[in-house]
């Protein structure tokens, strides 16, 4: 089988490691950085360097293209000129843009848009592996259009290469995407500009944010040459999804200053309830409990913590630590799948003497 | 030294153990609870149990009330009164309602807010420790009627307990806590809220939540019961910071739907640049790098990462645990403060051939 992967960063140098040893295919590739190009033939990525995107796709059955997503429409439309029968895909974080927006002059039935949920930690080709994409869902947006022989093709080859294909439509997809990613993405912004300029306004310094603060804007400004393309590519969805948050944030402020605390602290209540259901359907294994241990924060306290419930054979679904403001105390917040796994997982923290609680937690 | 303790949660055991130990004071305590007030003594946070506010406050040269927001006002008052020359402060979440709410009759000249920023992490005398106070930031709302005396007897106080006393007027104090901790908890809350709906609209069931999801709401809910008390004792300053975010919703809405991807970026870039600069000034050491770590999400990979950087001598700031939907693989976010460290530990890692990266990150 011949692969073509068309921008072999992360995801591209993931595609071509995972279709040269599961696939057995034979895999060329381009990047408009010739040095890029030449690192991903070094690690294995690829079989060979083409000279051209249509080099590269001419023989090809499969094509990915991995650019920016700026650049996806012109590697799409590139990609189906050269090659005369492969099925042409992406893998760009947004996808209504993209499948909605080619030429009509070019065999668009070849081409099905797709999106790998992969790749959130790093960036660059350095950092590829096959591994990337087991167990990825794969979302794939085919169109009326679409061949259906093309389309089978692709979902089997995303199968193969050790992710879970799905398809959707395009809009959906978007919006999906918008409400659980970008729009988090828009309010952590947000909330960081706000303080930003809230306490410095203040006449002294205040050091302290809260933990929450810390969280709720963990993603703030991450990527901006990235998250700039895909706000762009996704401005409608996301605008609207802005503008729905803005309205619940109207009724929440109405609720607060109505100040009646019996209605706010149902409402408080019905969000950790929704946000459970949301992640437990997300993570295997049952409840997502969540254990709320007191340590010491120097150097060895987590592996002590981490080290033991690796002994006891117990996974760790989630993990953040919180230092307390003189660095010397603190408290990681440990989630594990599963009420009965939760207490097991107390009991061997507690056998360190350290002070656990299985809670709801939250700041004051 | 005679020290009173109101209300023997989390916070209250602590004062009560702090200052038996360090301060080698007479601590007597009230609980409206009675087991919780036998379990304070057996756990060595109380000298004594006393049989009502007024006994336990008596002789007391320092009354901390540390009871639920919404009670304080009547424990301080009760407190004043049993107490004839004693310093009356308290440890609630918020202060403008409390400090400006009490009433004209009685000798408010010897009552001063305060508020400990520790307990995020648990609740309950159970998990009382000394500990709790080290370092922690801990204001104190003086007025201009308040005694200078009680003041400095208060602050010297807080201070041997181990706390960093700073002084803050009680508006300032809420509108700070508004910004950095009340709303953050709103959005959170508003985000998954609104989540829950437009997921719930959608035909199939989306399982896949991003990591930005899971951050960004990861205090929705948290102890409705405090949280009703602490938004309706801070309504005003919380609705005002929600109506400030609201605001910048709108702009960011206009600004997306404009489809500017540069001056989008430039947006996205500043607010990476506010969040760094917002926690570098609450993290010592320098300044604050995070490291990606592509891992294996099997029990032990954590103990085997935070082991070994322990090891080394490399101090986690902070740490998140990313896993991958297949819950085989996914990544360790670590942040450590200064760049050379952080190299230094990215080296040890690499040591253990996982694959790091030293970058800004982000999901797309």
């Amino acid at each position: 089988m011949k692969i073509a992967v068309l921008g072999v960063g992360l995801i591209g140098g993931s595609i071509g490691l995972a279709a040269r040893r599961r696939l057995g295919a034979e895999v060329a590739g381009f990047d408009p950085d010739s040095a890029t190009l030449e690192r991903a033939v070094e690690l294995g990525a690829l079989d060979r360097a083409a000279e051209s995107i249509a080099e590269a796709a001419a023989e090809s059955e499969v094509v990915f293209c991995a650019g920016p997503v700026g650049e996806l429409p012109s590697l799409v439309v590139s990609a189906l000129h050269a090659s005369a029968d492969g099925v042409v895909s992406d893998v760009g974080s947004t996808k209504l843009a993209l499948v909605g927006g080619l030429p009509g002059d070019v065999d668009t039935s070849r081409f099905i848009g797709g999106h790998p949920l992969a790749g959130a930690e790093t960036s660059g080709v350095e950092n590829a592996r096959a591994e990337l994409l087991d167990g990825a869902r794969w979302y794939l947006t085919p169109v009326e259009r679409s061949s259906g022989v093309h389309y089978d093709r692709l979902q089997r080859t995303v199968a193969e290469l050790g992710a879970r294909p799905q398809a959707i439509d395009a809009e959906t997809h978007d919006r999906v995407m918008a409400t659980v990613s970008h729009v988090p993405h828009v309010l952590a912004n947000v909330l960081v500009s706000e303080a930003a300029a809230a306490l410095s306004e203040e006449s002294e310094r205040l050091p302290e944010v809260g933990t929450s603060f810390r969280d709720t804007t963990r993603v703030a400004g991450a990527n901006p040459r990235i998250w700039g393309d895909i706000f762009a590519s996704n401005s409608e969805a996301v605008a609207a999804g802005i503008d729905a948050v803005a309205g619940r944030l109207a009724a929440a402020a109405e609720l607060i200053r109505a100040g009646d605390a019996d209605a706010v602290g149902e409402w408080h209540h019905r969000a950790g309830d929704d946000r459970r259901r949301l992640l437990e359907s997300e993570l295997a294994g049952g409840d997502l409990r969540e254990l709320r241990v007191s340590v010491e924060n120097r150097p060895g306290t987590v592996a002590e913590v981490a080290l033991a419930l690796g002994r006891a054979q117990v996974n760790i679904e989630d993990m953040a630590l919180y230092p307390a403001p003189d660095m010397r105390t603190g408290a990681i917040s440990i989630w594990i799948a599963g009420g009965e796994e939760a207490e097991r997982a107390a009991g061997v923290v507690r056998g360190l003497e350290h002070v656990v609680a299985v809670v709801g937690g939250g700041e004051q």
